[in-house]
């Protein structure tokens, strides 16, 4: 964590620079100075802005912009515009491109701290990164441009594929496989022992778990997020998959290539989650379940049948969104249908009161 | 951590000592010894306890205490007391300020452990605390007062304010400017990148996020609780915000001041909530959304819309709670109501046997 | 952290071996080579793999297993057999046996790692296990076998009891007790403030919290969970209580004996929950509450009123399973209700067009 904090606004770069970088076209002032890169409502004159519409575009001018991103409609449709406008066919894209170039800015020195501790028996690539306090266990293997940040811990027999990022203070227990270029940020916990007991003699008795964690390329974990180790088998988290602040993912469990989970979400043991699967927040899903490919659980659903894929749940339980949004819906006129129904049993058994039935008060 | 436990029931307190520090009356036996805190229940002879009414008096004196903080009216009205009254007129928050006594009687020395990394371009006041094992990196800001506890680590580019205090194991990623007097819990992770992505060629394609996070003063955030980095603006908590354990702040969530958020509660992208907000525990907010000065959230309420300001929302979807309550009590009338309306279908209807339907089983 | 990962496949057992250990008769080749164990569907062919019933012993066979722990019903009554079936009664316990053994064959030496920090004041046995970066505090007490991974925190007054291990980055508060033969995982905070504060002159006054946690035998912590401790008393987990990763148990809970906790549970100040209860995934429970011995709450279940004991219930909030079952599969009518009490009040109230009352559209 040595690098000076990305959002700095002492960028040199110029709306022309920005222009040819993109390979795209530029009107106006190419001489404009963009020191940093900002939304609008919070833009510095000298930072760069985007906007996907000429709303948006004359919003910037109105604000005092210098530069800004957009798209050669919304550019010529706008009324009002910047000095400089760096125009473009995709412009989520080409932010993104930009800050890619921002943050590449910061360049980060290979070399193992002094205060790493790493096992003799540890095979690491030349330019791997160590911080301070890291310790990396015996049989471990980081491959080329590995960083592991200040205070992590790299159990043995663990594998860190090439340019993979360890944050500072995240804890992979013996046994976890990393694929290249992933991310996992600052107290994550991967490969604990899943939540498995028995019934003993004398209580639960604990299942040993013996199995470890597969991960593949190009996966981000978030900061506290939990994958527990497999009971003899793996947990598997596919390539591509993006895992917010905080998700839990139980023993066994195996997740496809590119599936988004966002934060607090909760599976339990051993369900299969396909490919391209999307969970919103706080959802979950009970253990033994399969989740279709491009299934999408939204936030807080509560998974407890197997879910097709390509459809979208929700509720508690969870059923198909359509369905729950219009029980939903109509679950606000039930106290009204429970009076309703009330009159129409007056005309119909007028000697009724009703009581035995507990009606509503 | 260094500090010998706080409960210990070492005092060596008087019932005279406290009520002159609260500049309060004492009634009864003023040489009585207090060597602890406690409540009625657990409590040990010469432990203070606390009561709000005239029964918890007589409980207290009943339980054996010796000495008592209460108000003069439970006093003067308990059949029975403990031999020492200390009489004030808001209980809770006399105890409170005993309590802080207490704490206090356990001081911490300044000072930096040899067995910490503090780089050079750090800036640290003179009486900062750093436990050992901490990382402290360039451009760093600590103010006078601040104590970072073991292995805690402080980003590039943080800025620290005076008192605050950073518990064991807590991860603050670059760019993180925290006001003062806060406490920051253990294994809290503050600015890790958010859960952006764009389609890309090949699946998710991430979002670097360059901006920062900036936290109020007199600020608590639980521990484990995690707060992203904006995307290029900051994410921002008020001052006075109160954050329980587990608690989830996406990228770009503005908190306005006073809000208490309990545990497990997952607040959405881009999220803007007022002042004095309350959310219970493991509710939760979709993005984009605003939630309005002195609203409250109940517990598990799931927020799909916004909330104004001051009204009480509960229920998932999240709604007003005096409706959430009248639908719930009325859901359990909805199996009886299936029949009912059958019954009188039978009447007005007498060929149509319900089947076509799907009346419940 | 020094183990090789536990399930290599390098064990050099035999199916006899196997028998042997565990007093139980084998039928076919006593000779047969286990390296490693494995669920029937990821076996490699000398991995000794389980069945519960003769279907799966035949398809142990068919996937050319090489030894199989199963009974000896299912053992007689398959079509096909492995070339090795260790014959058990108790299929599951006996393979926890084993994994048992398997675990067991990657010993950890005693020893204090030369980066670790112990206070003077502290007191460990002689033979604990004290790894990189670790800081034990004054007046902590690590008993006999207590084991502590890099970087783990253990405050001041804490007590170890014997055979316990602390994981990587974990984090004890001072004053925190902890029983034998517990296992508190990576990441996990016990004794961080309970979220308590009073109305203060400027907003909520914290609350100084003194008291301790008191943690049993046999007890298992999630990573990443979070147990408060008390305000003045203690926060108590009774011994055999499993609590899984993200679970949050705050300040002066009370937690009986035997009682399993899944992930991403949240239970609120002052609850007391009794013996051998089970919470499931995401649930939660409403302060100052008390849940019976035995009672279950089913995954995502709100708990907002007390729960009597050896019950089961679920909901938002909870309620009954029974009940709550119902109310779910009487929900799924609610839309078609709506329907057909506007064709009935059609007949008997012709005049009244129903739109007053707000029907669904």
């Amino acid at each position: 964590m040595n690098e000076i904090g990305a959002n700095r606004r002492n960028l040199d770069w110029t709306a022309q620079d920005v222009a040819q970088w993109l390979g795209v076209p530029l009107d106006g002032l190419g001489s404009m100075a963009i020191s940093g890169m900002a939304d609008i409502p919070v833009a510095e004159p000298t930072d760069l802005v985007f906007a996907d519409d000429a709303a948006h575009c004359e919003l910037a001018a109105e604000r005092g912009c210098g530069a800004i991103l957009t798209t050669p409609q919304s550019w010529a449709a706008a009324q009002k515009r910047p000095p400089a406008g760096i125009l473009v066919s995709n412009v989520r894209a080409s932010w993104v491109d930009l800050l890619e170039r921002l943050e590449a800015d910061a360049p980060f020195p290979a070399g193992i701290h002094p205060a790493a501790v790493i096992d003799p028996e540890a095979q690491l690539a030349d330019d791997v990164s160590i911080g301070a306090f890291v310790t990396v266990a015996a049989g471990a293997v980081l491959h080329d441009g590995v960083r592991v940040d200040d205070g992590a811990r790299v159990g043995a027999g663990c594998t860190i594929g090439a340019g993979t990022r360890i944050f500072a203070n995240a804890v992979l227990y013996p046994n976890v496989r990393v694929g290249r270029r992933c991310r996992l940020h600052a107290c994550c916990v991967i490969g604990a022992d899943g939540f498995g007991y028995i019934a003993g003699p004398r209580g639960a008795r604990k299942i040993p778990h013996v199995g470890g964690v597969v991960i593949g390329d190009d996966v981000e974990i978030g900061a506290a997020a939990c994958i527990d180790r497999g009971r003899t088998g793996n947990t598997t988290i596919g390539s591509g998959c993006k895992l917010d602040n905080l998700v839990h993912v139980a023993h066994n469990v195996q997740i496809g290539d590119g599936t988004l989970i966002a934060a607090l979400v909760g599976i339990a043991g051993s369900v299969r989650v396909g490919r391209g699967v999307v969970f919103g927040g706080q959802s979950g899903v009970a253990d033994q379940l399969e989740i279709g490919d491009g299934a999408r659980i939204a936030g807080r659903g509560a998974v407890v049948t197997n879910v097709p894929g390509g459809e979208t749940w929700s509720g508690y339980p969870a059923g198909r969104h359509s369905n729950r949004i219009r029980e939903a819906v109509a679950l606000t006129y039930l106290p009204d249908l429970l009076k309703r129904v009330r009159r129409l049993e007056r005309i119909l058994f007028p000697g009724d009161d009703g009581t035995h039935r507990g009606d509503a008060p």
